[in-house]
């Protein structure tokens, strides 16, 4: 295969080129080396999506919600792109043949472009490579980009950080080992979505949430509690409607900014460290790295000595370059 | 407080003082640019202890089993070391009133050293330092160091990897989804654990390990399976045997180098990661930094090539020290 071409693939992506941006995702997942050159040329393109963070658990109907929050967005004119950071995600190729035949109806528009990250073998951060991702739909010019995600570990965190609003999802009778991996969380959240609402217990589950804020001194946004049944499309247009107030209430109060502001200090961290971390491993094939590891089992030093002395090897690495 | 004589203090600790021992474990957890001056004091006194690593989900019975078998290597003569690494474990402070009585007995005798690690607030890699308080107690002289874990992170593998035997509990009767998050310590357990053997379904949850290593072409070492019932102290001699059993295993076969080898490999990098994490720390508090940010905003530059820039101030600072 020939190498892509980045500036031609980023001319392209610029003009709306939906291939360009399937093959430009591709090349920040997988190349590192090459991220830098994409981002660079696309940067100054990008600030103008909407973006919504989706997670919850699995089995929550988190995938089905989305199918039909997309439907409800194109019917209204609107372009929607969708990124799924969930390895058990319809979209991430873990579906049930149900799941495919009901996204089938939005899979052949142009105007909703869909696209999995490789949870596994993504070379850098996950969290890295979906804020880029986002970037590359932003600068196609698509107008909301929904990115959904399940669990609540850190590079989940920092992919609803870098989100304008983010939903969590949740379902009546899941346990309470569940329930409480989600705290992290729940101090994210701008919108709650109790889907399965016909369930009993559907009101206990908005009570609790909605109990959690209920002394809470924070003036401003208080995160509403939704009722959804999304199998029957039942609760979508008002979820559509609190996204959008959500997103008009961050312009209103100036919090845009904030976000931002929060996304790229966040961005830069990953960044910086995933490039330690390649080095850090290029460190590992030295005969200098080999021989550091034979002096600490020889006792001749420790493991905390030989750490700095590597930190030395990674910082002479850089300045030769 | 004045500021703890670390020479002091190590000084005492290779003369067996435990109140140094522990003075020296808050030391490694709170302040991570005493760390180096704590481990290259004591280095050249570890390699000594037999290290456990023990992990299973909560409720497993994971903190009686280390009570009851702590008391049983008390009997036979041997001094014990007990690191816990689980907020929810008793001997993290999260102890139900019961499993306090039942600790009553060991922790009156000065042959068994009993610690938590904070698991929050432990300032840098909750891994590399309990790692630093395994070899304080090795340093110590202590035979037998028993660390325990709950949950598959990575950070819980890292410590379990630092082990010479890893111990994996279960209990019959877990949901599919505990059993499922258990997978990453699968691979690296050494022994099987199914405590609670007199509950129903415990010989098939036996069967299931057992299959599981059924077709493995793996010469040398078979996980073999034990089964416990270690509220009435039921198994508890075999494991220790068995846990001898492995360590003979591991010297008989010159493993005990690889183990340490591949023990040291990670603990160099997790404290080069650290080094790294606080370095940026360090950097964001900086004008320069800052400013990189608002450049970002205003999009004169792009979040990948700052990444480099705080990489070269990264290293800047290393130069000038």
């Amino acid at each position: 295969m020939a190498e892509p071409d980045i500036e031609v693939l980023t001319t392209q992506l610029l003009k709306g080129d939906r291939r360009a941006a399937a093959k430009l995702i591709t090349i920040v997942e997988n190349d590192p080396d090459a991220v830098k050159r994409v981002i660079s040329r696309i940067y100054k393109n990008t600030g103008k999506a909407q973006i919504v963070g989706i997670t919850g658990p699995p089995g929550s109907g988190k995938s089905t919600l989305i199918n039909q929050l997309a439907s409800y967005l194109r019917q209204k004119g609107r372009t929607v792109g969708i990124i799924a950071v969930d390895a058990s995600s319809p979209f991430g190729g873990g579906a049930f043949l149900g799941d495919r035949i009901r996204m089938k109806d939005i899979t052949t528009d142009k105007g909703i472009f869909i696209r999995s990250m490789a949870t596994r073998g993504c070379k850098g951060g996950i969290a890295r490579a979906t804020g880029d991702a986002i970037k590359i739909l932003d600068a196609l010019g698509y107008d909301i980009i929904l990115v959904e995600t399940a669990g609540a570990g850190e590079a989940e965190v920092d992919i609803m950080n870098a989100s304008h609003t983010t939903i969590v999802i949740t379902v009546p009778g899941l346990g309470d080992d569940i329930q409480a991996n989600k705290a992290g969380m729940m101090e994210i959240a701008d919108l709650f979505v109790v889907n399965k609402a016909d369930r009993e217990g559907a009101d206990i589950v908005v009570y609790e949430i909605e109990s959690m804020f209920r002394f809470t001194d924070k003036r401003g946004w208080k995160p509403p509690v939704l009722k959804t049944a999304v199998i029957e499309a039942i609760g979508i247009s008002e979820l559509a409607e609190r996204i959008d107030e959500h997103f008009n209430y961050l312009k209103e109060n100036d919090l845009i900014g904030e976000r931002l502001k929060r996304r790229v200090e966040m961005e830069i961290a990953n960044i910086a460290k995933e490039v330690m971390v390649r080095e850090l491993e290029e460190i590992r094939k030295s005969e200098a790295y080999k021989k550091l590891i034979e002096e600490i089992i020889e006792k001749k030093t420790d493991p905390h000595s030989a750490a700095d002395e590597i930190m030395m090897m990674v910082k002479a690495r850089y300045i030769e370059k």
